[in-house]
């Protein structure tokens, strides 16, 4: 299959080295030819050196044959990019892109580009860029895809099968269903434990100062997300903020719950809750 | 020295292993001579045949020559045990503990012995009992001594040097500040970690399905605290009520704010915040 891949970094990196080297273990499977599109002459030059592509150009006319075009640039550009592909395209392409949030994308790409179907390998590491791009990344990871009504099964097809020779796990399901899943799991975190780091950053100084010595890991681990990328924090509650501040409020009343049952000393409904909390974990964990 | 240990958990047991075998790694050092109390027959046996203790007991007339004892008890038990000891100590014995909450545990046993001087070794494992005691539990681990103005210097001194052959380092501070710093950096984490598993459990089923399913290392590590121990959790917040309501009020506020700003779309805000807090994290890492 020929595959073009706009926005040569670590999610478009990472595909075109996994989609070049396999196609599912079968054998008999045709391998993929992928075209890489980057602005940038530099990446164009590292992705054909490291082998990510097969052909790299800055220049959209080399993807008037592909049959599936993943849009792999940050939120905020993905319909601009579809607008800008169109003309160069063959009318029979996919598109599909890599963006954390669905509902938006799928909403303004599809009125683009009938063809369009949104897609989200659960993926990433903490680097950026296409020297981050590695092989396997998408090995046993979670791909959501979110066709509409009006796309054909033929071409959700086509793209479960790239997720499948990226020995990735695709799933199907509705881009809100999606937005408010990764609200609860990915995008509230980064709230709430942005709040904890904050919270604790008020704190008197001689206190403060214990607390930097004494914080081990509770602390380490709670604080983790909320210390992260500010610009992906901030770009996951700009295109999911309806999805979030749902969350948010949901997420303040089990708060505000949780502080009435210390407040009137109400133990054993708070150890209740705890045991719950330990027994339902596990199975958020893979 | 002489040491009475009371209570061979994993506390209790790994105080025995290290303080046999250490003396701050000083030659001349005088070695430590461990008298280990348990209520429990067996455990004193285990005590004895893994060498933690020199001498087990279940009967506290053993600590009758102790210089210092270590009450390596739940944080419920701390008082009613100073309380029982009582007429088997010198008077010169000092007598200290390892509760995670300092205030009303010094608050109740200074009066009870005028030689008690609160201790909080921040070490430990997920695991509990003898069988779970290990070597090295304390080194390079913070341990907080909260004397009050009437202890005196000598016996201070005295459990610095205990921290100091455990190969910890030795904090002396006050017991309501210790209190609140734990309470910001280690009980605040488990409530608000504990109200995020409660947010996701309560999604609708198709929801709640996939966010199982899409949940990685983000929910893992800001869920991790709040799937804890349970009766530890309420311990803490019995404990540290005061304090952890004070931290909880303070953290409702800043999360808030973090809403108000997702709400209002101020998202350069939002950034400078998730920014400075990508900044300030490290110093709280060791």
């Amino acid at each position: 299959m020929k595959i073009g891949i706009i926005g040569l970094g670590l999610i478009g990196g990472s595909l075109g080295i996994d989609l070049r080297s396999r196609s599912g273990g079968v054998a008999s499977s045709q391998e993929h030819y992928i075209i890489g599109i980057s602005r940038h002459e530099d990446t164009c030059k590292i992705a054909l050196d490291k082998g990510i592509v097969d052909r790299a150009s800055q220049d959209f006319t080399a993807l008037s044959d592909a049959e599936v075009v993943i849009v792999c640039s940050p939120i905020a550009a993905i319909s601009s990019l579809v607008e800008q592909i169109i003309p160069y395209l063959n009318p029979d392409t996919i598109i599909t892109d890599v963006g954390s949030v669905k509902y938006p994308v799928v909403k303004s790409c599809s009125k683009l580009w009938s063809r369009f179907i949104g897609g989200h390998p659960m993926a990433g590491t903490s680097s950026s860029g296409i020297n981050a791009a590695i092989p396997n990344l998408f090995t046993g990871a979670a791909y959501v895809f979110t066709p509409t009504d009006k796309n054909n099964a033929e071409d959700v097809a086509k793209l479960k099968k790239i997720a499948l020779d990226l020995g990735a796990i695709p799933y199907i399901c509705d881009a809100k269903i999606h937005d408010r899943a990764v609200s609860s799991i990915s995008h509230l975190p980064v709230m709430i434990s942005a709040s904890l780091i904050r919270t604790c950053l008020q704190e008197e100084s001689n206190t403060l100062d214990l607390a930097q010595i004494l914080a081990s890991s509770g602390f380490r681990d709670t604080s983790r997300v909320g210390g992260g990328n500010a610009e992906l924090g901030v770009m996951m509650a700009k295109y999911n903020r309806q999805e979030l501040l749902r969350s948010l409020y949901s997420y303040r009343d089990n708060l505000d719950s949780i502080i009435d049952l210390i407040k009137q000393e109400k133990w054993q409904d708070l150890e209740d809750i705890l045991k719950s909390n330990g027994e339902a974990r596990p199975k958020f964990l893979n």
